[in-house]
């Protein structure tokens, strides 16, 4: 917990309230911090700032001095499109895409995903995961989170409209490196044509796809690859090493951090 | 377990044998795999390939027509230095940095590395975690594993001797972003000199760090990070975003795989 998130109702004026149990746990335990400390806090939905704690009981922490100026930090411009993991996993992967700042996850059926993924008590509790991965990563914009039990119908009639930029879905047996790709889109901009020193400034340009399908364990089945095809996305590797879904996830959208 | 690894004491001709009793129940619970069936088998410190399955009992599974013909991935060209992490979390940085095929891994000392952790039982099973990480991410080669208990006479004494080409350290507070770090790598290239085309040329060529340093939670203090930088080694951020220390050491790693 890099930060405590508030929602707007606990703010009045210059003051605020913290009464979740996980938050005063963690500023009385972790934080070991007392009367006239200085926390660093975020409205949900708002900005980053401070306030100083006025008052500790075990049941609430009350906060004056609050100080909201500072912005979040920007959303990355990109929509992960996750297979169902097991629930186990849910949870970190969950935090590990909001801390990202993964701006859209949608969280997808897939031949590999067990139906039994899809009754688990977790799925109820992707808000609280979504919370801990904001007070991870210091923001304040949850993500947008959906889920789509049904792939095919999913890939034919809805992904044309989401694909707003380009598609990949990460695959191990892919004809293409991720890096092999980004040199493709570079080549096919513009600015290819406009000579030699266009070209030296665009080749520093690295257009990133503007979402990504990742697999649960398995990955993903031939058929899921090549109906994703249809639509114009394109099967890239990371390399002939296997990964958790986690380190996959981390390791894939680390680049657009960068 | 993406490949079931067995020592080289395990093989005679062309049969082995597999008596770990984790492995023998990932052939029959997860893989759920007979008489006859295939297996992906590797040898540790040699090559992969495949076997047959001759015969199993519940204390060992005998296997025939080894064959071991496909060398193991190349390991990345990096050194990962690693603040000692809480043991919960040791399990999973091992496999992780195993699988993704970190070469030599220094676990050290940091002013944020809670005493206790150097007593934990964790660290006499890194052989088992490095195993895992091998099996995951399908590779024969085990990284190098050393411990340092005592940051500041292995940075002052050893750490010249250890950076064979550019070391960085992972911090928030870091004055360039990893990628501003790469690009002042590529322009101090000699081909620099040589005009327009080499220019544009080399301008495709990212010359990665030889080494990182990444903290645990909390990160690195002023004081080390200053140590660290009296070496050579520059601090980088990737973002103003906090994340769990795997999550990092995966999306700071995911850059030499691509």
């Amino acid at each position: 917990m890099n930060c405590i998130l508030l929602p707007a109702a606990h703010f009045s004026n210059d003051s605020a309230q913290i009464n979740s149990v996980a938050q005063i746990a963690h500023i009385n335990k972790v934080l070991a911090a007392k009367m006239g400390d200085t926390l660093k806090i975020g409205q949900l939905g708002g900005n980053l700032g401070t306030a100083i704690i006025e008052h500790i009981t075990p049941e609430s922490i009350q906060l004056r001095n609050v100080q909201l100026a500072i912005k979040p930090p920007p959303k990355l411009g990109i929509t992960v499109v996750l297979a169902l993991p097991r629930p186990k996993v849910l949870r970190r992967l969950i935090m590990d895409m909001t801390a990202l700042g993964v701006h859209d996850i949608i969280l997808i059926n897939s031949y590999r995903t067990q139906k039994s993924y899809w009754q688990s008590p977790m799925l109820s509790r992707l808000n609280e995961f979504v919370l801990e991965g904001l007070q991870q990563g210091v923001d304040t914009i949850a993500p947008r989170i959906s889920l789509q039990k049904r792939f095919k119908p999913f890939v034919e009639d809805e992904l044309a409209h989401l694909i707003t930029n380009r598609a990949i879905v990460a695959h191990p047996y892919g004809a293409l490196s991720f890096s092999q790709y980004l040199q493709q889109q570079t080549l096919v901009t513009p600015e290819k044509n406009e000579g030699l020193l266009a070209e030296s400034e665009s080749s520093n340009k690295t257009i990133l796809p503007s979402m990504v399908f990742i697999g649960a364990e398995g990955g993903w089945i031939d058929y899921e690859i090549e109906l994703l095809a249809t639509q114009g996305c394109q099967a890239v590797h990371i390399g002939p090493r296997i990964l958790r879904t986690e380190a996959a996830v981390n390791a894939m959208l680390g680049q657009w951090l960068l």
